[in-house]
């Protein structure tokens, strides 16, 4: 679709304001391929002979676009598969976006195509660009106002709003564009198609990605995944991070959300972007058309005021770029054109350099050629806007960029359009905020991080056969046993159903012992007296088993009960949930993070798409905010890293076994000890359309 | 100083470039009053008359700047208070920021001027201007491309490159100033005095202050509070707020640069902004110049993309802004003009609306005729770029403007220069990026709710008459008798010089008791085996006590050992710190927070300027992270938070009450109850130079 050479335009008008005239408008001037507008009370437009409809056309037509009212659409979508059109655009709005009778409308042209061959984008879309083609598949007005360049840069966007917008915004900083797609209402080609398409094709270099929802959420892993590894950046935006903005998303789209953490988890797993801002997307899709990646988070900061550098540290600190000092001949060599100037970094020039501003190009050679960071942050205040410094230093910069090709030169100033246009030529970056320029300096590093990484590490060893998912839901011995068997420990013990079993199970785990309630129906078991702990002896025990009978009987006269759980009182740890979780887009994700008060209170949870290896769980460990709680805080010895990592991938792995018939299985707690670790309770939840 | 009506240049040059050349140009084109430049060597400069020295004017002078060599300037400063000039402008950089000698040199003039009564802007000042009088006494190099006009912001900036850096990006966004004030290495005059000149300054309605540090905490406190209590915003930055940072500050300015955190807490408590980034000085300093303070977080979004939105109601659920749904008759008139448009809140025209964009003026229109909510965000997407829409929307947007005054009416557009400037100066707001434009409104409702506020509650009741601070340095018995005066309660029990006195305190408090070494010679009592719990009888005490003894005298043989403090065990509660510290530069602050491993992951203390009312002290514990702690988490019982309270806020009168000779107090842990609370431990640190 996005490479037709030949494309007809169905409900084409003369009327360049209409949404059948602006395509035929912008293909007559940049395409060189055919254009056949489709009208029947028409005989040309714009020049070109029109058909009465696309039946009569009498050659093949690689696309068409339908630009009619949404009555008109089923019938002129048969008309085109009839013809044997195989790519559709679909501008027409009415569809599902509006209620269920559109919805239906538009599954049925959707499984019309499917049943064809065809490829369906729409209903509601404001079309495509392929700008390297001149092919101008769409009726945005942004166009009216902003006539964006071929470049690197492939949008592809849900919302064809949202989409120009970005596109306008970014062409105004003279970046130019390979695609613009828009999905509309994805009845068939979706966002993770378009990405896909983008990682492959040989003009885009750098991918815009806007979208609500998701419909097949492993289309999407693959395709960001096909992009890391073609090294292409992938910069995304999810809205919807808030309630105000899931309803919003709920009111706007008929489809699945998805959790937004799940969104960012996933993206951060295929090294993709999350950025809430529109303004953030511009930034950082500028910096990554200069393609310099830099392979190390260190840079200097070269600046005329103090109070910069300042800035510019902090920001650099927030975003863990260090800001190694420069060697003593390197200082010395600044020193001798500037005997005020601090050399630590940042490397202060002071406004020394005002009295002639040659000392400032100086020191930027001598700071570039003595120091192997590829990262210089250069603050020039307004130099950039004065000519008479600029032909001073374009030079010096120029002869720079081209000594260090790979170095990420950052110019913070103001400047003129001609002075930042040039210097962007050069493959300089330039803003004039700090906070923003290391801001986008951070995100390069990020996708550096991301190229430079094996695809996740393969998870090679199978699990073993274990029980049905039944029998893990209704019973929870044999849900330890299955975690037994995935290399889970629990604590000794076993299920009793007479308190005199019971005595002899805590007699083989030894006491002090724990008494759980053991019932099909019965989840959370302390908030019916199901629970006791701290069992020290024979004669507690059946007390405490009369007690528990009598309470649970009380409050859950119905529960079938089948007796207890005994086992031993675990050592001291950390308590940890483990979970594993159905998300409606992404499928199965495993959580993990500090359980009990820790839970409510840092909202500190880590969520990878399962199944994980055992090192990407030791990875979202190191990244918990309560990781020192993991590390041995307060002269607690540290936990078992390694075993944790361990259970969280084994019960990652579950995902693959059970499939879509497990909703969730959560260990709460798992106790993290020194020497390994138990589970001391488990919940395993069937998904209930299986 | 800056309303002086006559100014002589010191060291003036008829070279516009020379640092004495610049400011003799800027007066002679803008300045009303009398200007003299002084200059041996001429005669005339630029067409005025020149003075051989200030001696020979003969005549009053209200200021002179001082534009020479620093080697020169002590003897020019004799010169001009000799002449009986009492206001003095000194570029001359050499000084404070360069060595201990500069700091010497710069001590010395600031005391020749302190005696004769003068007062002193630098040295290393970019100097000063008063756009409204033509004042400009300044060699910014900023005015060579960028004229900025009179108006109402005032910016009073340590760093003289920061200053213009500001002042140039806010001219060009069509901002105009009352002053710019450079105070570089603040010898006498600092940025508080220029805050609280400004606040006076009936043409500046908005001030940027920029400081890496502070002499006079109080001072800048003052002149805080000055300007809110005149409606007038303070927008400062303080840079530092990392470690990379910090040692920035350290090398660039020989100021105390205090704590980030307790600078953050004093601009808070002011009613202040702190800001971390250029751009969002320059983006609230225009929502500002507004005047449009608004009354209540409540917004309407409107929008022809559903996409933007949702990012807009992600962004106002962030900043706290409600998004109340309009209501039905309001709903139903949009529904009559636009039948697909969705009426909750976000309003969401859809692409509708560009068949015919006067039905978007409509909606504008009925949307702020039905609801009372004083801010409206409004994205317009690419019509402000488009002249065919800005004529028909312009009138329809100053109608709305004129007949809601009050409303704070927010655009998020591309727009041309000319609609941007006519939508400004009809005082709406125009971003293009939606979250840069929440966050100015969210920090325009901050001012709103500092302006509105009373001055700190008053502190009226005042602390008994306590032990000294030695006494309660050196004894824990007297520190908790000394709590006990201030309301704060401690378990029963005493202090022991022998293992049959402890029984005795044991029985009379109850057991179990704890066990805690006393000595003035051990802080850490823990770490020597100095602290012994859960005793459960005499038996165990007897024990205990020779153990301790044996242990304590093992660890630290020559601590003078006074016995040991005997209390009861603390019911269940949440272990809560509360302490007092001196700051360097803003004297005592209280902080409060969780206790124990919560200090540790959740970086969570609040800090308030002692002294506190209760009122403060609730204020700040409802806005901690692990305020769930207090407020009975997972079961437990709510602490007792007036106590809590009413406990920091008696703490941090103590600061009142013992001053400078307090260097900290720490109550670690204070445990916060259901029906109160009693410090467990306190820790009194008196100051080095007391």
């Amino acid at each position: 679709m996005f490479a037709a050479r030949s494309i007809a335009i169905i409900g084409a008008s003369s009327d360049p304001a209409k949404i059948g005239g602006k395509p035929v408008m912008f293909l007559k001037e940049h395409f060189s391929g055919k254009i056949i507008p489709i009208n029947p009370k028409r005989e040309e437009i714009a020049g070109l002979p029109c058909k009465p409809d696309i039946g009569s056309v009498g050659e093949p037509v690689d696309a068409a676009i339908i630009a009619l009212p949404a009555k008109f659409v089923e019938q002129s979508v048969r008309d085109c598969l009839a013809a044997g059109i195989k790519q559709i655009v679909l501008f027409s709005a009415g569809f599902g976006e509006i209620d269920a009778a559109g919805r239906a409308g538009q599954e049925k042209i959707a499984q019309l195509c499917r049943d064809a061959g065809a490829r369906l984008l729409g209903p509601n879309s404001l079309g495509f660009i392929n700008f390297h083609e001149g092919l101008f598949a769409t009726f945005s007005a942004a166009l009216d106002n902003i006539w964006p360049e071929p470049g690197s840069i492939g949008i592809a966007s849900q919302s064809g709003a949202v989409g120009t917008y970005l596109m306008a915004l970014m062409a105004e900083q003279g970046l130019g564009f390979s695609h613009f797609i828009a999905t509309g209402n994805e009845a068939d080609v979706d966002v993770a198609d378009c990405v896909a398409w983008l990682a492959d094709d040989e003009n885009t270099k750098t991918i815009v990605a806007y979208l609500e929802g998701c419909r097949d959420g492993q289309r999407l892993r693959d395709a960001l995944e096909k992009a890391r590894r073609a090294g292409k950046p992938v910069i995304a935006i999810k809205p919807g991070a808030t309630d105000s903005g899931q309803a919003a998303v709920q009111s706007h789209t008929g489809m699945l959300a998805g959790s937004k953490r799940v969104f960012d988890a996933v993206l951060r797993q295929c090294g993709a972007y999350s950025a809430t801002d529109i303004e953030e997307v511009v930034d950082i899709a500028m910096a990554c058309s200069t393609g310099k990646f830099p392979a190390a988070a260190e840079a200097t900061i070269i600046t005329p005021s103090g109070g910069v550098g300042i800035m510019l540290a902090d920001e650099c600190s927030e975003a863990g770029i260090g800001l190694p000092q420069i060697d003593a001949e390197t200082s010395e060599k600044v020193k001798a054109i500037l005997p005020l100037a601090s050399t630590l970094n940042p490397i202060d020039t002071t406004a020394q350099v005002s009295a002639d501003f040659n000392m400032f190009g100086k020191v930027m050679q001598i700071v570039m050629d003595g120091t192997q960071v590829p990262i210089h942050f250069i603050f020039m205040a307004h130099m950039g806007k004065t000519p008479s410094i600029t032909e001073l230093l374009i030079p010096v910069l120029e002869d720079l960029a081209g000594r260090y090709p790979d170095k990420l030169l950052v110019i913070i100033s103001r400047a003129s359009d001609e002075f930042r246009s040039r210097l962007m030529r050069n493959g300089f970056l330039v803003f004039e905020d700090p906070g923003r320029a290391v801001r986008a300096v951070d995100a390069m590093l990020g996708f550096a991080r991301a190229f430079s990484r094996d695809a996740a590490n393969p998870i090679t060893d199978a699990l073993p056969a274990l029980p049905s998912l039944r029998d893990v839901t209704t019973s929870s011995e044999a849900a330890f046993r299955m975690l037994d068997d995935i290399g889970v420990a629990s604590p000794a013990g076993g299920i009793a159903n007479t308190s005199q079993k019971a005595e002899a199970i805590a007699e083989r785990a030894g006491y002090p012992v724990v008494l759980k309630i053991e019932s099909p129906d019965i989840q959370h078991k302390s908030d019916v007296g199901g629970v006791k702990v701290a069992i020290k002896d024979a004669s507690e025990l059946h007390d405490a088993w009369q007690e528990m009978m009598d309470a649970v009987r009380a409050a859950k006269p119905d529960a079938d009960i089948r007796g207890c759980l005994v086992s031993a009182m675990a050592g001291s740890g950390v308590d940890t949930i483990i979970g594993l979780n159905r998300d409606p887009v992404f499928g199965h994700v495993v959580a993990v993070g500090a359980g009990g008060i820790f839970t409510e209170l840092l909202d500190d949870v880590a969520i990878l798409p399962a199944p994980v290896s055992p090192e990407q769980a030791r990875a979202v460990i190191g990244s918990l905010k309560s990781r020192a709680l993991f590390e041995g805080a307060r002269g607690t010895k540290p936990v078992d890293l390694d075993a944790l990592a361990n259970t969280v991938s084994a019960v990652s792995r579950l995902a693959t076994f059970y499939g879509d018939e497990l909703e969730s299985l959560e260990i709460n707690p798992y106790r993290a000890t020194s020497d390994g670790g138990m589970a001391l309770d488990v919940l395993v939840v069937p998904a209930d359309d299986h």
